[in-house]
């Protein structure tokens, strides 16, 4: 399909709702901003052109047409979790460029490499370190770890058309996975995860912020890193038994490397700063996103960023521009009132349903309803504030919905082999075909259920959630 | 004097206003946000990081500190004269990509350089045609405009060491002012325009947005840039009486360009819908930024601006994260009564004066100021809305104030040779020695004030401003 079909689809779809009367206890605002929100999410899924040059049309059509003032339309660009995550890629590229984020998963390697379930440790242990930074979830899994895993399964002579039993497999399930764990784990943690923040501060009133957010999922979110190279090995077993070949390999590469480099060292300091920070903000109270930016500005004035790659990072603007527009669509279903009526109206139906079962319910429907999209951020944007606003008109208990909804958005992308960018990156390699892949993601959906509906619940329980 | 000596003396100066006591009708958040604020200000004339930098870290010494909340410190992120600006730059990276700038200039010299004087008109008119889409007047005069000069002056044998004076000082000259004319003239001619129209906007509640600033300085700047070609070559005449070598070597290069690309004929339409919709605003009500992003929405769509181009324009990001967060303290310095105090406090000694004397008068003072500053947009920042202050608590006719202070920010910049990129770009190539640039100079300080507070006074009395 030619780019302008699909465009014209999106159009098409928000005239259509532009043009219909007015349902009653909607004001003609409230469904404008639907049409258009609808036809950006629709656009994300088809993908006719980038998601954030669909934004600012859509943002434009408000502006244009009188729906929204221009400050409204703007908005967004001034909210502090977009600038948080603005914050988190300008970090993230001194991860990359100093090579910190590499000679932090080669040290892993090269420390527990000896078996491939130690591998497979080592990825879960580097993706838990690069988490609460790098927020790019495809940065962290495609940028970093997946040319480590690549170049790993080479080193163990697993190629992905002769012999990818032997490691690559094992290793790309495990890396994948584990990828979204983290992502899952932390409010910085993947680009999208934001949005989710922000609908349960605007439609139920609660602050999840990143020490909430990190609290709620640490004990599920350990067990899960815990547990998957075990349960990955019992998915798709590998054949090499003895995998010291990765280890001399990881070894070279960290020898190539020689000693820390400054970058290298202000980048950990950095790290330690910003986490110190992030998790004792109750005791000094500065702002999440105040704290990431002293972590961008100790970068720049140390020279370990130039100003040049700041500006010249284009994956921060490129989500500035989509993140904020987003968010501030949103918003404005909100303050018109839109997700309110739509809540009153369909909260009907679910109303027999009672507190935590309707919770886990919404929470299953939310997972699995991933099979029919194509990206996370897509699948995040267009249903979690609904799940929210439909939970809350139900009575459902609110801190456990706004988890669920929270740490799902990212688990459900375990399912398909296109959900996300690290993910298509680990299956482009070629280790494990569609059909595995495919396989492999049902059962450790099954896994991911049963251990934050489990001794994810209980924790939550012990927190005070439900 | 080294980076961090810089560095050490702006929080020194911050430091120091930090610590002393509050004077009195004066808030500690006041003195503070004042504080920061001027530290930035000497940063931006010292110069030991990037402009960008030293304003997120103004912001965030604010927000660490308590003294404004994250959501104040980031709102100027979202102010649409912000995103206006960005928006011009994503158009002027298209002007400039696809050649339309400088198959603008080549015709206008292929047509009019048969003497020195009509190159001197090209230029004049090449910068008429771009000044409202290109904000960055050094993408304009630098990026698009000194190249050409150059290769003019080259082509009629006028080189710097040996014959400046045949052509290329004559050439220099009007380049480089007609340069500041044209960011005179226009809200989108010049990045840090906008600083004037908000301070018009928060110190005197006065709207003076792209159509009004076109307005007024329509006549004046067109006086100007009919008359610069004439007064510089009285300044500086050209030994050459035939340029047609100039002619040739434009149609040469035109020739070489080809027809126009699919790209220019869409950069064209988008001009032209730009400057329509700018200039009948009343008619259809359509926010300037609103329209500015349309354009860039055109160039997206039509393919003619990759999203990548969008994306990596690291000069609106640039631009962004520091005139963003400069509007932000400017803002500030008025929301908690800084402005307000000091208008009254200082305005008491120039109370004697009155009426346009005053607004003369602070005008000549502001213009001349500029020898005391290295770059316009430091000038601006520092001084625009305290002599706005200064002027409404003096009783001074307000919309007159706006005009002059709002011309004069760029035409100060004849002064010096240092005072703005383009003049930097064009003193650089070297035919003009800086004795006869500050000279030049200073005659051309003279013509600006001949004509902006003649006929422009007039022009203004016209349009019912004083």
């Amino acid at each position: 399909m030619a780019s302008f079909t699909k465009l014209g689809i999106c159009v098409l779809i928000t005239g259509l709702i532009w043009i219909i009367p007015t349902p009653d206890g909607l004001t003609t605002e409230g469904i404008r901003i639907f049409a258009v929100f609808l036809g950006v999410i629709v656009s994300f899924i088809l993908r006719p052109f980038p998601m954030g040059a669909m934004v600012v049309l859509g943002l434009m059509v408000l502006a244009a047409s009188g729906t929204i003032g221009i400050k409204e339309a703007l908005s967004g660009y001034g909210d502090s979790t977009v600038w948080l995550v603005v914050a988190a890629f300008l970090i993230a590229g001194g991860v990359i460029r100093t090579g910190l984020g590499r000679r932090i998963a080669l040290i892993f390697v090269s420390k527990m490499g000896k078996t491939p379930i130690g591998l497979g440790y080592s990825l879960c242990l580097s993706e838990l370190m690069l988490g609460p930074v790098v927020p790019s979830n495809t940065a962290r899994g495609g940028g970093i770890l997946a040319p480590i895993v690549q170049s790993i399964s080479s080193a163990l002579k697993s190629e992905p058309a002769e012999s990818p039993e032997r490691a690559g497999a094992y290793l790309t399930l495990v890396g994948a996975h584990a990828n979204l764990i983290t992502a899952a784990m932390f409010l910085t943690g993947m680009a999208a995860n934001p949005l989710v923040a922000k609908a349960a501060s605007s439609v139920m009133n609660i602050d999840f912020g990143w020490g909430t957010w990190a609290l709620g999922a640490i004990v599920p979110g350990l067990i899960g890193l815990a547990l998957l190279p075990l349960v990955v090995s019992w998915i798709s077993k590998p054949t090499l038994s003895d995998t010291s070949a990765a280890q001399h390999s990881a070894n070279e590469e960290l020898t190539q490397m020689g000693s820390w480099s400054r970058g290298e060292k202000i980048m950990t300091v950095v790290f330690v700063v910003l986490i110190a920070l992030w998790t004792t903000k109750p005791l000094h109270g500065i702002h999440t996103t105040t704290v990431a930016w002293i972590g961008v500005l100790i970068l720049i004035f140390s020279n370990t960023e130039k100003w040049d790659d700041i500006i010249g990072n284009t994956k921060a603007w490129d989500t500035l521009i989509w993140l904020g527009g987003l968010l501030t669509m949103a918003n404005m279903l909100k303050e018109y009132s839109f997700i309110s009526w739509f809540a009153d109206n369909v909260g009907a139906f679910v109303q027999s349903t009672e507190g935590l079962t309707l919770v886990i319910l919404i929470g299953l429907i939310y997972f699995y309803s991933m099979y029919l999209f194509s990206m996370l951020t897509a699948h995040i944007a267009a249903m979690a504030s609904i799940f929210l606003a439909l939970s809350v008109t139900a009575g459902a208990p609110a801190m456990v919905t706004v988890a669920i909804i929270a740490y799902f958005s990212n688990l459900c992308a375990c399912l398909t082999y296109y959900s996300t960018g690290p993910v298509v990156i680990y299956f482009g390699a070629g280790y494990v075909g569609p059909q595995k892949w495919f396989k492999a993601g049902f059962l450790i959906s099954l896994f991911h259920l049963a251990i934050w509906l489990g001794p994810g619940l209980l924790w939550w329980k012990v927190l005070g959630w439900w």
